[in-house]
């Protein structure tokens, strides 16, 4: 099997749990979390920069690249991991939250779901097998099986005739997939409503797969309540795979996504704001382009290592936002990823020596909104 | 003295020559290229790229540092070299030039030129004493005297009156200059008249600057007569003292500026076609953007030993470029200055080995347009 699971460390209080996730390129300690990079680059950085922070897996989405540069094409390049010359793990998602997201530009049948390019208009159709055959060409080590995100809210019949018809699709997904290279994970969707979930879970964990995402949740509805959904469905999936939470990636909800067992995660999130001149601290997010910055000669973060924080000020970074300089995003960039990469270090660190409640309690005592 | 010059090496058939260039920050092998930070940085990259492909000097642009983040806001940083954390040399030009590009936003007296800011309106002064104080405030290695750069075409007379007000303004900004830890350069004006570049060399050789920029030259006249200005007025100038044309980066440029003796160089072009998609290379430009490319997987130059060449296809290049991606920018301007900073190395090479007319032969035996 392609992608196996490794349990390291169980937390002995909560469901906070140490790994290993072996891939194709490489073993990574979990819980992870992954920088999303949509159009084969994680906006801004190159790869030996990702490498030199200590990235493990990054992700790449799938209706991106299959409408540019096109799947084909990577493949033809030897894949995406030669494509764009990045020798660590890659997921890929399977295009249905995106194609999802066109809403009117787009269409669902039991076969698979129509839509039109947000690029040039140009119509093209998705379905299980397509969205697997997009994956297996573009050739990351982790693929994921092509669902619907049930929108939030959702009441319970459309959640419930989704989440049947995602299971089916993830049978065919399975079915499609040949590629023995890369492992196929499965997505528990079920909306807000608890036995869906459950049905959801059983689906998918008959199909047996090597990994399994909640997909569905941080999409909008209050956060207590995807904790409430976290802590019911992540209980139900296999201790021997992954649990991967699709699109989380602010601190709060990584600490408390980690407490209730999850191990993968990713999310535009960290890049995205620091593209907006927000960059995360321990205590809480901080606008470095704000006026206040003009003439602050310290670090960003004065605990943090990054290449930005050892070098570079406030002042300067700001300077170089306001000027509209490509540098600027660069380097708030830079520490985000990092500080994003080492808070889960720390909260692994904590889980190892059996503190992680503690890690958790500090964390809260701080914390501002990030 | 704190720039000092050695010459190492004459051509036995041209005005070329290899020499050292001494600063504060460093000592520079000449010919050399200085790539352009305008805004306190090298548009798009980190000052540990520019060291890695051995970049030496870069110049900044005091116009615009001046108007933001402000000289006062980076003297209290610690001056340029701190605030943008690069400790190489840096040029700063005078901001002449700059603001008699504003046109009818600027206004010049004996004294100095009102202008008004292309960022928000407001209205300055600048004059020789200003500029300099401006540029001791900035800190860099080298600085420039205010000029008034005649343009092209310009009559005679009023390439006269602008020269010798030039002149009397070089002065002035010597009799400001108190910083002992940075060298003022010169600037020779005179159009494209050679007698009056003849009485402006030696109206600033009297005043004995540690250096001596062309200016006036690559500004709209056919190359040419650029050469012919060139092959005049170098030869004028001390021996023992560095040369430096000003805006001119071009590989057909810069061979033939050697060739007539000159030992600095910066310009924008190879950093501003870079981020349109035009790189460099030894047979001379390539749209990278073009469909042509679209799956092409050989590096930009396969001679070329940059690390976007050591790792990047061209096909992955164009995609970048075409989904507006950054790293697609930061790639083709690593190469670009990769490229130039090369083409120098190769050119003091052939100076050393007393081959140089061999070198500009086979350059332009191959040489399409840059």
């Amino acid at each position: 099997m392609a992608i196996t699971y490794e349990l390291i460390k169980r937390c002995s209080q909560t469901g906070a749990r140490v790994g290993k996730l072996y891939t194709p390129h490489g073993v990574f300690d979990t819980p992870i979390f992954m920088p999303v990079g949509t159009q084969a680059t994680v906006k801004s950085m190159s790869p030996r920069e990702l490498k030199d922070m200590g990235t493990g897996i990054i992700l790449s989405n799938t209706y991106h690249l299959y409408l540019r540069p096109g799947h084909q094409l990577i493949a033809e390049a030897g894949g995406l991991h030669t494509f764009m010359h990045w020798d660590g793990g890659i997921l890929t998602d399977s295009g249905g939250f995106q194609v999802f997201s066109l809403g009117p530009l787009r269409k669902i049948t039991e076969d698979g779901v129509t839509f039109r390019s947000h690029i040039d208009g140009s119509k093209h159709f998705l379905s299980p097998e397509k969205a697997t055959e997009v994956q297996m060409a573009l050739g990351a080590d982790i693929i994921m099986a092509f669902d619907e995100c049930v929108p939030y809210p959702a009441d319970y019949e459309y959640a419930r005739l989704s989440t049947a018809r995602t299971s089916r699709w993830a049978e065919r997904c399975k079915a499609a997939h040949t590629r023995k290279d890369q492992g196929l994970f499965g997505i528990v969707q079920g909306g807000m409503h608890k036995d869906l979930r459950r049905i959801s879970v059983s689906d998918l964990v008959s199909l047996d797969f090597p990994g399994y995402a909640i997909g569905g949740l941080s999409v909008g509805e209050p956060k207590p309540l995807m904790y409430e959904m976290l802590a019911y469905t992540v209980p139900l999936l296999p201790e021997k795979k992954p649990r991967y939470l699709m699109g989380v990636g602010t601190p709060d909800c990584l600490v408390e996504g980690v407490m209730y067992g999850i191990d993968m995660f990713d999310c535009v999130f960290p890049t995205r704001v620091a593209r907006n001149g927000t960059v995360m601290t321990s205590r809480g997010r901080l606008v470095v382009k704000n006026a206040e910055y003009a003439r602050d000669f310290q670090p960003i973060d004065p605990d943090c290592g990054c290449y930005t924080c050892r070098n570079f000020t406030r002042a300067y970074i700001r300077h170089l936002l306001k000027a509209e300089e490509i540098f600027g995003l660069r380097l708030t960039t830079i520490h985000n990823l990092y500080f994003l990469l080492s808070f889960m270090k720390n909260m692994r660190k904590a889980i190892l020596e059996d503190k992680f409640l503690a890690f958790r309690e500090e964390f809260w005592s701080h914390y501002r909104r990030q």
